[in-house]
């Protein structure tokens, strides 16, 4: 499956260090920027979280898109078979280089690309395997925001309006709330 | 005080609907996300957390800047006293108008502006009451990306590096960590 967004490669998210119930929600999050902002999936590491899975099914089947998430997913054979498949790991880190020095690079590598992102307590292996550690800024910052911001990096600021087979369209509105149901 | 970013005008975050403790994490990602990203402070709507407002407090200590966070605001008067001393108010909602359409205009006023970030279950009211309802995109998404993306776009994608006063700066690397403690 290829990206919409950005013909040429597929982006999906790793999110690491999920534990329940603690970061059900800041995942939920992650999950939920991800599709908005045009990526195709993400992986939950080692924990399964049918919840999750279910609450961005719902949220997909409603709204469209081909956006997928699996749960339970050991993020070590992950990013080796990811790696193995010709894919690219970028590492989102406070500690990584600046993303305006360094988003050119990767926006012009045609591979599918991995995003790991993580909880506070990121094991040291992923900034070695990382093709990429890339900080949105030097400061802490939050994981789904750091997310955000590199996904419309990476897609050039235009942001994700297609998403095909949707059954429910919200309108833009300068004072309400409209939407409209098409089956 | 004016923002060192933006420097014709303060940018404060109010966040709506904060309950203890299902909203910690996310508020606390929202208010991350508020400083790292150039606001100046955030509200935290009706109720008072003293460990959220001192988990910010550390960070500004540690990381530098001027950022404030008060917990316990009442948004209805909060909102009129903003507007009443000519400030205007920023509503992000999946409802409101396109982001990539609206921007210019919120960009080319050099009032304060109050950016309302909610959770699920905002008063119709604010709708009313805000200036601009804007639509990062109008996908079920995070207020924490949302935030993250209007305020990028905001400073058109500068991104803030100057932190006044930091005790521990975080130096770009390409597969660490590494840190400076300056006093």
């Amino acid at each position: 499956m290829k990206s919409a967004r950005y013909p040429h490669s597929r982006i999906v998210i790793l999110r690491m260090g999920h534990r329940i119930p603690r970061d059900q929600r800041v995942t939920t999050h992650v999950c939920l920027t991800a599709r908005a902002l045009g990526a195709d999936g993400v992986y939950v590491s080692d924990t399964h979280d049918s919840q999750l899975a279910d609450t961005l099914r719902k949220v997909t089947e409603d709204f469209g898109g081909n956006f997928t998430v699996e749960t339970g997913v050991p993020w070590r054979s992950t990013i080796s078979s990811w790696k193995n498949s010709g894919g690219k790991v970028v590492h989102l880190t406070a500690y990584g280089k600046p993303l305006p020095k360094i988003i050119d690079e990767i926006r012009s590598s045609d591979c599918d690309k991995l995003v790991v992102v993580g909880s506070e307590k990121m094991p040291g292996e992923v900034f070695l395997l990382a093709d990429w550690n890339v900080a949105v800024t030097n400061q802490p910052i939050s994981e789904v925001s750091a997310l955000a911001v590199f996904l419309d990096w990476l897609f050039k600021h235009r942001l994700r309006e297609d998403f095909p087979g949707a059954r429910i369209k919200i309108l833009p509105s300068e004072h309400g709330k409209r939407i409209v149901r098409s089956r």
